[in-house]
């Protein structure tokens, strides 16, 4: 298959570009870079030395004898150059990674709030009407997130994107399916609800085939393919803003900074490896809907944890402290998430769950690479609203030393 | 009070902004006038002849001593400037009238489906990402449209805004509240679906005090103060993009052009006069919700009528001929449609029903400007699929010949 990989230069785009091309398909990356740009804004780097597109492409070349394509292209900000880029290559598949994709980047100011609005929004509308106007046949596969639902649900197994309900009519009540409701908790989470509606128009109005990935939180770093040479290495983000959760707590321990908990810790999230991200993406795109059905929705999970869990069973393995802060986030304290994720386990995903000592080799990277870290940058500081910012505790290594477990 | 009325040049806008003045709220309207560009843009105008918004505010000077205040910003397109307007004029309350309001427009092209995503997407969060920045306390009302829901629903009433849902949990069914689930059929009407989820994640993340109006279909075109004087005539658009299926028959029966059904005729759908539409905008400024209270949804329309029959009512009122037309929509040939309104009841709305003689008053205004019309401009030919449009009859005015009653 010829496939676009839009967002192919990310972190969870990267290993996927490397596996779809391993896999013998033609790749072509279409990325604006801005995750790289976002870097030098942020001040801070990938905690592995991250060479650029074109260079990983060329040691790729190298390494694997195979070709991938790289296009600098703004889905937002060039609508024209996408439909013009669309219609000459009539990609078979497009895998749309290409979203601003962190919680408390788009939390950060005003400015990020609008970037992530502008950014995410206008992009995937952008893609979907250039699809639509260039007549290509393509199965779209999204990437989106778990956190649409929020995470007040009622206590019941978050369905695969669809929920019967039943309506009260002068008739008696009738049956209907509907988008499961999502309640979105950040900015960023919101435009993926956005996302939602946009993609129901278009596969209800114009046939576009388009699944959608519900995922949770990734952690690890490496994948079959970026092991293949140290310059494939994937990035590995450890700052506030990008940094996620399980990988923050091991690096964290790898450095000897306090494993920061917000809040009781009570938060129970989904969790995926990044190579199950990858393989997941490999599987929807080999499972096509047809033109006119609805959007198929996966959840793209494996387990789920508590957070605090999770940071004593990282304290456990690496004898690192753990401090519990200010929650900067506007969420509930505690919370129970059940999580069906059927579809996958039928299309053979074969998960990696923590248990198998992949924990170990993250806090390998996380050590080789300690001397790359900014201890100042590794603190959660982007506040959901004023009165959460003006209680986030931006020195956790002095909190650790009251609260030491 | 402060009122700033967004898009406060066009069609809702303009009698709501002489109406709020009139009462003596200190009024001023903020717009890109981007409806004037539209016209000139499709080569229509307003079949009244509309003065400049500076002209229309010197005469409302004239004939009722009052000030309106005209800015000329766009929302979507100047979040700074509309920043520090907010911060500079704090108003008391915000009506949003600022979003491309056309279906048929909104399906044009892929130009005007991205325009009208970035103008109204952006835009919205754009106002609700700076009212968040500046702190001020002002209610927000926005017009949505009755149109989120789509046209299949299951026969039930539609509620104001939410429904309760009853979901099966491993301890038992539990009743949960959610936003009524949406199923836009166009681009327009989507994007008033995006607005529902950013105006929940804003009311939810920062107590922000948000009414959201879902509109019926607008009729009529005079209000207690657009009468006042000539010149303060409200718009009135007869083209196949702008026009609004009941006062284009009206039109279309004044001018002897054959009443132009689309389809069966079979679609149901919720009407408002533009006197109760701006009487229904007074009557929610003045009950607005408290900081941490959900978004309040009104259903604002006062009956519901079938298409065909309210072409036939036209037909005998005036003796045009009826011509079914292939639809350029995709949408449910015939559907129920029944809509609860009893908030705007209760506070007070004296609904103004097609039976009360207005319909004269508007084949009145039609007659009296007919010799602006330009008939090529009448028929509807924006088709929602490149399939629907090949189906488009252009000449209706040939069919009607065919097809008379």
């Amino acid at each position: 298959m010829k496939i676009a990989i839009l967002g192919g230069d990310g972190f969870v785009g990267w290993p996927t570009t490397l596996h779809l091309s391993a896999q013998g398909h033609e790749v072509h990356v279409v990325d604006n870079l801005s995750r790289r740009w976002i870097d030098t804004e942020l001040g801070v780097q990938s905690l592995t030395p991250m060479d650029s597109i074109q260079e990983r492409c060329r040691i790729w070349r190298e390494t694997s004898g195979r070709t991938i394509h790289f296009h600098l292209l703004d889905l937002a900000e060039e609508y024209e150059r996408l439909k013009a880029w669309l219609a000459q290559e009539r990609p078979d598949a497009i895998v749309h990674l290409a979203e601003q994709r962190a919680a408390p980047y788009s939390m950060k100011t005003d400015r990020h709030k609008v970037y992530t609005v502008r950014n995410n929004t206008n992009g995937t509308h952008n893609l979907l009407a250039a699809m639509v106007e260039t007549g290509i046949d393509a199965h779209l596969v999204h990437l989106g997130t778990m956190g649409v639902y929020g995470y007040s649900s009622v206590g019941a197994p978050i369905p695969e994107g669809y929920l019967d309900v039943s309506i009260e009519t002068p008739t008696g009540p009738k049956e209907q399916e509907i988008l499961y409701p999502t309640r979105p908790g950040s900015v960023y989470h919101m435009t993926k609800s956005l996302d939602q509606i946009l993609f129901q128009f278009y596969a209800q109005n114009d046939g576009l085939r388009i699944t959608d990935l519900h995922q949770g939180i990734v952690w690890g770093t490496h994948t079959t393919e970026t092991r293949l040479h140290e310059q494939l290495v994937n990035r590995f983000d450890y700052d506030g803003d990008y940094g996620t959760v399980l990988n923050r707590f091991l690096i964290q321990a790898a450095i000897g900074y306090p494993l920061t908990v917000h809040g009781t810790g009570g938060q129970t999230r989904a969790f995926i490896h990044i190579q199950d991200s990858v393989r997941c993406i490999e599987l929807a795109l080999g499972d096509a809907p047809k033109a006119g059905d609805r959007v198929r929705i996966f959840n793209q999970m494996t387990e789920t944890h508590r957070v605090r869990d999770l940071a004593e069973m990282v304290a456990k393995l690496t004898e690192a402290h753990v401090a519990y802060l200010p929650n900067p986030r506007k969420e509930a304290a505690e919370n129970e998430l059940v999580v069906k994720n059927e579809q996958f386990l039928e299309l053979g995903l074969e998960p990696t769950t923590l248990a198998e000592g992949l924990l170990e080799e993250v806090v390998e990277v996380a050590r080789r690479f300690a001397h790359r870290i900014d201890r100042s940058r590794v603190p959660a500081v982007s506040a959901w609203t004023r009165e959460l910012g003006a209680k986030v505790d931006r020195d956790p290594e002095g909190k650790a030393l009251r609260s030491a477990s």
